[in-house]
């Protein structure tokens, strides 16, 4: 199956210029949902992974399944008031303007194998911020696993060093 | 093992008097999670489920494995303006204030199966929401299914006739 066939793209969404990439099209389909998460975890299988980390909202869509076929835990990433133990903050610039990601300080414990997951690798602003985090929390970061990534935002080369998996590539 | 000792209940979150039952400390451990996703899957094996629907955002860290091992696809339910296609929108009371939920027209065809899930299960006003979508799209809803329920607050009668599915019950 072509994935990219199932991906919807719809013209200046959210803003005027914008060729917004509609996964939802391609996770209402259960094979192509399934094609999907099986291809992000097919390099993972024996990588012995402890725990998956999603930012909100769409991350949770792909990573929250991956971890349920990598025998791993799920760490949601989340916007601020949202998580309700004591969480570290961190905030960075995204488009025009800045967003701001928490974790719970307990969520992740040193050294242990995460892999972060979200649907779309654009700038890779959001996933640096997730690394962030990591990096404070001890983690080990196997790999950063995307649905679609845009090649040419170069969002791969903002975060290197780490392994980047992604299926779709426009 | 007992879920609910992986659940963390904290005190006044997010308002005074309200007892936060914290369902991140089950979903970080990879044994709790994929037995609390194996008890709410098990009654469906036999229902041949098209789509999972889950509302935004902890609905998709249940809802979206639970497609995936269901074989069915996802569709997310989400605030306004995240869903870039058109929607059918639904308003209603939560809390002290109102909620609006959004669904694309075209999620889900006329006579689809579908289960709708989420982490909790309180006063089920956000579930009955996602019913008056369903119902909408002339979709065939054969449970709701949820992580927590709060017994007390009575959300069980609010959703009838539909079936409810539920393994953590306060």
């Amino acid at each position: 199956m072509n994935l990219k066939d199932k991906i919807r793209t719809i013209q200046d969404f959210p803003l005027p210029g914008i060729r917004y990439r509609d996964i939802t099209t391609l996770l209402q389909d259960p094979q192509a949902y399934r094609e999907l998460l099986d291809s992000l975890c097919e390099p993972l299988r024996e990588e012995k992974i402890d725990l998956v980390i999603g930012p909100e909202a769409r991350g949770f869509v792909i990573g929250a399944p991956m971890a349920y076929m990598l025998g791993a835990g799920f760490v949601p990433v989340r916007r601020p008031g949202k998580l309700p133990a004591e969480v570290y903050r961190y905030e960075y610039a995204l488009g025009h303007g800045r967003d701001t990601l928490e974790i719970h300080q307990d969520a992740v414990v040193a050294g242990q194998r995460v892999v972060i997951v979200d649907d779309l690798l654009a700038t890779g602003s959001t996933a640096q911020a997730v690394c962030r985090l990591m990096e404070k929390l001890g983690a080990d970061i196997v790999a950063l696993c995307f649905a679609i990534e845009l090649t040419h935002l170069g969002g791969r080369a903002n975060l290197e060093p780490y392994r980047i998996l992604s299926t779709i590539k426009y």
